[in-house]
């Protein structure tokens, strides 16, 4: 049994900051680099991607809709082809960095409500499909466990697709993730989220917001590398997961 | 006796446009696309390297200052590692919309103000082109005709250097351009471009604004794609040259 | 019979210009400035507000999205209270020009995609509303002839209402504008614009795409400052309603 | 004796938070308000200048360059006529958000950059106080005290200028702050804050970094939001000044 741990990482932008990426590096396999759009700047960029190599952490681009007032939360309304042409865009700027520091960018993971749009809607899963095959299609795409739309995308593609759950988020029974605007979205307590963690690595599956089972098979699992306490997360879950003989490792390995 | 002659593009941004680059790309031989810091944004980049590619113009990277509201012509102040990280960004993204399109990025040309500062401070010539040279060894460096500065810098980082003069802009009697800020800064007759086009590259000579001599030898011509009569403009330069025999063909042909 | 003549006005960013203000400002009686968000910037505000007022003038507000990409065509997805506080704020700043050049702001009329949310949503209408109302209790609110969210969430607010017609879009038969991606969505022929300014301003009707025949009542009516040939459009309109007796004046007067 | 203690709030931006304004608020007089060129958005504006109110805190506007990347502390080149439109943009937006809470600004305070480069130059601190005198005449301008430039500006514009000191950095011998690139420039302890700022309110001097003494006389003191321990300097502030017996008021008290 086998899983990637990544997680978002270098979205400050100018003097504002946000998370702690040194704490989560030391633990994740792969970091999913902000690319500029909804957060990060390229001297961010070029520190995050340093750090990253330096920990031998595989290096993704996380590209997000041109909107750093919303953070990249908001599904701002864009034509296919402009969404191909910002990931293309946000990939190959990405890449260039990791170049520079001696490796490949090795998957992309859109974000925010680019994540969400295209889970959820085929057009926009294959504009986003589109621009990471024009980039490379040597790239793994990285989606929610269980979105069509973005597993067909890839295939349509040629693109090598990654399934992403959450160890830190709860769901609900249809294998959703209960919105954030409800107060326990979010698990906060490194134990239960480790729990949460193995509970899908080794079993397939997690406990629902309502009490029941969800099926889930994952090649990754996502760490929030902005919560307060997120190092204390990510080594916890990187310590349950190695003591039940879990193999942590990037996608590409 | 040959000249490679280029014109920057792309620099519109959303639903702001500017100059006519269909005009302008039947008659130079690179297009220097502007990359979304003061000018562009990825869609503009796709369509305009489309173009390029369409017509066999050599693409290259027009790398400007973040500062799209002074379209890249202030020398905003910036740390020498935020504006090699700033240039080896857009160079990445321009770069992954020349190989969407099946080419290769053959040279990077800052814009506006970092062009002239880097003309001007080894400082700043030096993380330029650090940046280019971060992104793509192969790539050809174009700068100001005369520039100690940015030849040294080409050099120190082992990239090929291209000393550019202008067409369309007055000398002073020191080699420099002619500010701007004076009336007769520009020529706008397509006939007097193309007499200076043909005396700096048959002769390695311009008339300054003083009526003296200037020596000046250039291995590129830039016409200025965002005058009106930009498309007439291109080709008198382009017809005078030929009629000369000069030969006309891109840096990197 | 009298109306009032308003064209979108100030509407470039930087280096970037749209439209020929001062040829339409010459014919209209109320300018609508943009302030910054979707296009505009303090320096345009400035120049903006001076021609208004020099030409006596009507000047309104003119907030849109803060969506310069999107130059505030795109619905972006908000809150009210972040939608309120957008208006309030753009408001805010071209008030502080209208009395630094000696006059008082008129009226707001939203721009682009939050005016059409705000004709259709009674949610954004009402933030759109507030926004006005905290900024001026005697500000004017413009939008389409015929929304009753607009009128509703005006009244609600306690502010004036005024009705807005289209001189160079066609009209649907439900008097809804033809969508912008039909090829005869705007009239172009100055004469086409000013015979239906005035079967509007004088007969209360409009001939549908279909050919059938809308009714309207427009307190203002709406001239595009961006046509190539809006100046030759503003000046054939404000001749065909003078022609015919019609009181052209502001909304405030 | 008197004095007012500021501090600048309201410097977030969407997602990004910067400092702990409430806890700072609970022990200020002025609260000078981040407009959305450096740093703040409508909506962080509107809560900021809500909590001021409901603290009974004066409100102040804190413009500053268009320069969201660099927080507003690079001296971005700028034409007077474009920092006086600047200015007046946004300290009409900030004014509108006051009159909506029902209170009037009482002061400006440019902000980073901006306010360095007017304490220096007359041209930018004319042009600062032309925005400032053209939003409203009755503001007070702060400056640095021992600023000629600031001091003169506001003279000509015929506003009430206020000296300010700082509790919470060093000075230099020539009575200018210390580089904020020296380790040693910012006072971070609370009791050596507190010390500071009664020396110079009571005694009218500081202790500058080489042991000697710098004469300064101060109408405000300013105190950093940002720094982690915000809150319990300024309650040390506060309260050092108000067992000394100094009158903590607003300027316009």
């Amino acid at each position: 049994v086998r899983v990637d741990l990544n997680a978002d990482l270098g979205e400050g932008f100018g003097a504002y900051t946000v998370g702690d990426d040194a704490a989560v590096l030391a633990f994740v396999t792969s970091a999913n680099v902000a690319c500029g759009f909804h957060g990060g700047d390229p001297r961010v960029m070029d520190r995050t991607v340093a750090l990253a190599v330096r920990r031998a952490v595989a290096v993704g681009a996380h590209p997000g809709h041109f909107d750093l007032r919303g953070f990249g939360r908001r599904p701002i309304p864009a034509e296919p082809d402009e969404i191909e042409a910002d990931v293309l865009y946000q990939v190959g700027a990405l890449a260039a960095f990791a170049r520079a520091h001696g490796t490949r960018l090795a998957h992309v993971k859109p974000h925010g409500a680019l994540y969400n749009q295209a889970a959820a809607d085929p057009g926009i899963a294959r504009a986003v499909a589109r621009g990471v095959a024009r980039a490379d299609g040597s790239l793994v795409l990285v989606g929610l466990a269980g979105s069509g739309p973005m597993r067909e995308a890839a295939a349509a593609e040629g693109l090598r697709f990654a399934a992403e759950a959450f160890a830190d988020r709860r769901y609900e029974a249809d294998g959703t993730l209960r919105s954030r605007r409800l107060p326990d979205a979010v698990l906060a307590d490194p134990d239960a989220v480790a729990a949460q963690a193995l509970a899908i690595v080794r079993d397939g599956r997690a406990t629902a917001a309502d009490g029941s089972t969800v099926t889930l098979r994952a090649d990754t699992l996502c760490i929030h590398g902005d919560a307060p306490n997120a190092g204390a997360v990510a080594e916890a879950v990187r310590g349950a997961l190695a003591h039940a003989g879990i193999d942590v490792r990037p996608l590409s390995a």
